[in-house]
């Protein structure tokens, strides 16, 4: 074959579901040079790591380490060491994730009572308490937040509920960790899983998880082996704990990364960082509604990190997205699983929430619609700069 | 908590077992801006990889990906994809990773038969014969190079006798790959997984897999789902494939990493680096052999790309190791399983493999050892200038 030439890839604007942009400082560091996973100088690397994912996700458990995977494996992971065949699990489904959770929970030989609501919606704890009944789980699964519908979910009496039941409660926290407020010890919350490439705004690659006292004690106590060797966290622990016992190479450069991600983090303040996604998301959201577009999910359980817009009759919505990302260098989202063709997502996660962004995508998404024959009601900068003012 | 300051590693010389010393311009690729994993651009550098990674692997199976995880994820990708509860899988065991196989099919709910042959000695085709004795199997999995032990392994014969079994072969290629000879189709082999940091001379997070026809077969007729959704091929496939489904977010920056470790390996030539791994450690070996110390694999069955050489009486191994990072910022190995505290592991892999790195570690070794009242028998630097003379 012909060698390919080196790789040069334009810079992009990512405002889409994720990646998002990433700062120049985690980049530097995933240059940084590589060492060995047992050199004392990145067992340093992986404590001060373990500490600060602790911060972030507010919690005291020391079961909080990165999957070596993306996302998804998060989410495996935590299933994986938590199930056993024949286990009752009763999963929320309100958007692509939770029906993700119900599909691996169902390769874990679970048993799964779903708990359906409509997508673009949170869901109702409620229907959980009715779709329960009087039966007794080992899971209850929710998704913080959908990155599918842009929906954000209240997690208020989940964890009292769970427990009543006998269940551990485990949340997928991968758009919302880091870009709105997250309490995993305050909520009673036993698992949950994150991404690196949304709100961390760190390159795709890892999932922070964190088990409760009581979600490890399950693991302990399990009578089959969990079916996953690679994601089997009694033995991660061992790496990741005081053992030091080799269990898989670790990913050195992207835990440099993240080491970087999670510093940045702490250095702005979770506090500041969440009003920051919410003060930018506001002000999309004021441009989009002044373009006369329709947000389809309810101010009260939007999501500030990722907004879904739904696309207007009569528009080409990946001709749209083809000219942002040839004439700007833009990618926002297109829809997913049902919801495809019909939203557009757009993610403001991590550094790329921020006003250059959202005016970039204001103006350039008011300038697409034009070439469609659609025209803005209002002035659509305007009704964003009012937000900030 | 106080927030770590900024990461600033000393560079060290990686002559363990992996990851090794990764090329400026691999880590330059590495932070690349991220682009999105369906950007038009990111779909390219997919494509870009597919194909060198089958120029790689010598064959020419569309089914030829890197999965997102680290070398073991690829052994589990090939095991929960192949196998299905009660299938039966002969192992060969001669070393961790051979175990780690049979322990992994284990976890697939597959009936495992082992073949035992001696740590530090590649296996015998014959004890494979006569373990199966009249029976048929699914699986056939053996370990190209073992990385715990430094021994290779002759393939010869091994994909007559799986076939004739009515096994597919798989082979462990995590240390071999791209440092000595591999050809999956010229051998018959039917499953294959390597990792990032060995040969490849790129940072750990990524294993390339390759599936023949055959495997692909048995992985679209099988009855069970596969256990693992995030290591599910088929799901994996349609986004690698034309389909570009998503299914988890590519670990973007790895993969422009891993783009960028295929190209140099093809620019160099697969003959010349093989040539390159053999000759830098003949000279090793000679060096190491003039020390007065015993490499324990016969020189017909040695792995180039780690050698494994004995701790002599009386030296404290872990001192010595120490003391090189210490003095020298080298990493040498130490013995994995029942081998720690007896061996030390020295890799020459990728980029690592050379005559600097060579001489380094002789000179580093002898002096460390000397320290501790070994003095070396000849001159090892002389031994090993006679090889590359």
């Amino acid at each position: 074959m012909t060698i390919p030439a080196a790789l040069t890839p334009k810079p992009r604007v990512l405002l889409g579901p994720g990646p998002s942009d990433v700062p120049h400082s985690i980049l530097q560091a995933l240059a940084l040079p590589t060492i060995g996973h047992l050199d004392p100088a990145f067992l340093a690397v992986m404590d001060d790591i373990r500490a600060m994912l602790r911060d972030v996700f507010k919690t005291g458990n020391p079961t909080t380490v990165p999957t070596s995977g993306t996302g998804s494996s998060g989410m495996e992971t935590c299933m994986v060491n938590l199930l056993e065949p024949g286990d009752r699990v009763l999963v929320g489904i309100n958007g692509v994730f939770g029906t993700r959770m119900a599909e691996v929970a169902r390769r874990c030989s679970a048993s799964v009572t779903a708990v359906e609501g409509a997508w673009g919606r949170a869901l109702d704890l409620n229907d959980f308490k009715k779709a329960a009944g009087a039966s007794r789980f080992k899971l209850v699964c929710v998704v913080h937040a959908e990155t599918s519908t842009g929906a954000l979910q209240n997690l208020d009496g989940f964890s009292g509920f769970a427990h009543d039941r006998g269940a551990l409660l485990m949340v997928d926290a991968v758009t919302s960790l880091g870009g709105v407020p997250f309490e995993m010890d305050a909520w009673g919350i036993d698992a949950v899983y994150s991404g690196t490439q949304k709100c961390l705004a760190c390159p795709p690659g890892l999932s922070p998880v964190s088990l409760s006292e009581n979600a490890v004690t399950t693991l302990q106590v399990r009578n089959a082996p969990v079916q996953s060797w690679y994601l089997d966290l009694s033995l991660i622990g061992q790496y990741w704990g005081t053992e030091r016992v080799y269990h898989h190479t670790a990913p050195i450069n992207m835990l440099f990364a993240l080491h970087e991600a999670l510093r940045l983090i702490l250095e702005e303040g979770l506090d500041v960082r969440h009003r920051r996604h919410r003060t930018n998301a506001e002000a999309l959201w004021a441009g989009l509604t002044a373009m006369g577009l329709t947000l389809p999910v309810p101010d009260a359980e939007r999501l500030p990190p990722l907004t879904v817009v739904q696309v207007p009759d009569g528009i080409d919505e990946a001709a749209v997205r083809a000219q942002l990302l040839k004439e700007y260098n833009l990618e926002i989202g297109g829809g997913l699983g049902p919801m495809q063709g019909k939203v557009w997502r757009i993610g403001l996660m991590g550094h790329g929430s921020n006003r250059k962004n959202v005016t970039l995508c204001l103006a350039a998404l008011t300038a697409a619609l034009r070439a469609q024959g659609h025209t803005a009601k209002d002035d659509p900068l305007a009704a964003a700069n009012a937000v900030w003012a």
